[in-house]
């Protein structure tokens, strides 16, 4: 990984260790980029559908890929992390930290987040080591398509005020103005949203030889 | 990743979210399995060499391996924490989730950490996927040894009083009473410290085909 510029905060005690192995090399015995695809959009959009079947599909075309998902890491990583907005914005920060470190380890990384605010977005892509390791991905779907499929019943409790501070009913999302990619759930299938975004890294030089 | 038993803190608005693709297809695509080999021991004793060399070695014989650093990782995830003992505590609980989710992901994470303290060793090991994933590494040194090579100052500071809570100095090491392997850095060269922890994961299965 690139060192960070601004680290004047850090104790001085540390030193940064340059491994012997990095990013290009193991590139290169997976014949492919390592990345960051961020899906981000409203809850019941179809993050994580598209990113389970977008997993599936880079993997039986032999390309290393991980997915971190909202809900999986909140039993980890985040476990001490509440839902507070301060909370919400730690646990998008944490987990751009960990795709970056899945990136520089050679692998795909899949995030299926919501992460509403454009500055939370725009942090991990600045601070990715190279221009183009993260890729955006607005996964669309009108509000009121996303209220009425509610899977698991979140908007009938958002509106109920069961639930604060809940993206699109009482606290805001901030679509993408310049996404690398745009998928609309309501008006594509699943499979057409993951085939454009698939075919978007291959096109786009991200898989390399692995599928030649 | 399994999921945690002891949920009960976590909001009821989450799911598990099971992925189609798990720890045992990854594996079987790379031919080696997931696990964690954590380095454990005094400032000086030689973690990181060893990782840095075993990473390598490890890499030459297509085995997928990343490595978490202590110094490294302070500039990315744990870049909000400071040297208290509580942040010490916390930022060695976060290495433990990534290393388990690089696991996961079909790695061989190999993590290069003072990491002092019993329980929170302990508190990884406990809560790997499965048994035998977690693999705990003693490099051992005597303290002396580590004082007198003293590579960073850390020691002489620490003596003078300009580093508080120091391991070794004035913060205790709780040395692990069962490591699955250790390693003396005062008597065996770099390249034999790597080659039984390399041999050790060969004899026990870790590596699988990979490097047959």
């Amino acid at each position: 990984m690139q060192r960070p510029q601004n680290t004047d905060h850090i104790s001085k005690h540390i030193t940064w260790q340059k491994g012997e192995i990095d990013q290009a090399d193991r590139e290169q015995i997976n014949m492919h980029k390592g990345a960051i695809v961020w899906l981000t959009g409203l809850s019941g959009a179809g993050k994580s559908s598209i990113g389970i079947e977008l997993e599936r599909r880079l993997f039986h075309t032999r390309i290393r890929t991980y997915r971190l998902d909202g809900d999986n890491l909140r039993f980890g990583l985040s476990s001490d992390l509440g839902f507070t907005p301060e909370d919400r914005d730690e646990n998008i920060r944490r987990v751009g930290e960990v795709a970056k470190l899945f990136a520089d380890a050679g692998l795909v990384c899949i995030t299926c987040f919501i992460s509403p605010y454009k500055h939370e977005r725009q942090r991990v892509r600045k601070s990715v080591a190279r221009e183009g390791d993260f890729i955006e991905v607005h996964v669309h779907c009108p509000l009121e398509v996303c209220e009425q499929r509610d899977v698991r019943g979140l908007y009938k409790k958002a509106r109920a005020g069961e639930i604060s501070d809940f993206t699109g009913i009482s606290a805001p999302y901030e679509e993408p103005e310049h996404p690398e990619i745009m998928v609309d759930t309501s008006k594509l299938s699943l499979d057409k949203c993951v085939t454009i975004i698939f075919d978007y890294l291959r096109n786009h030089g991200y898989l390399g030889t692995a599928i030649e």
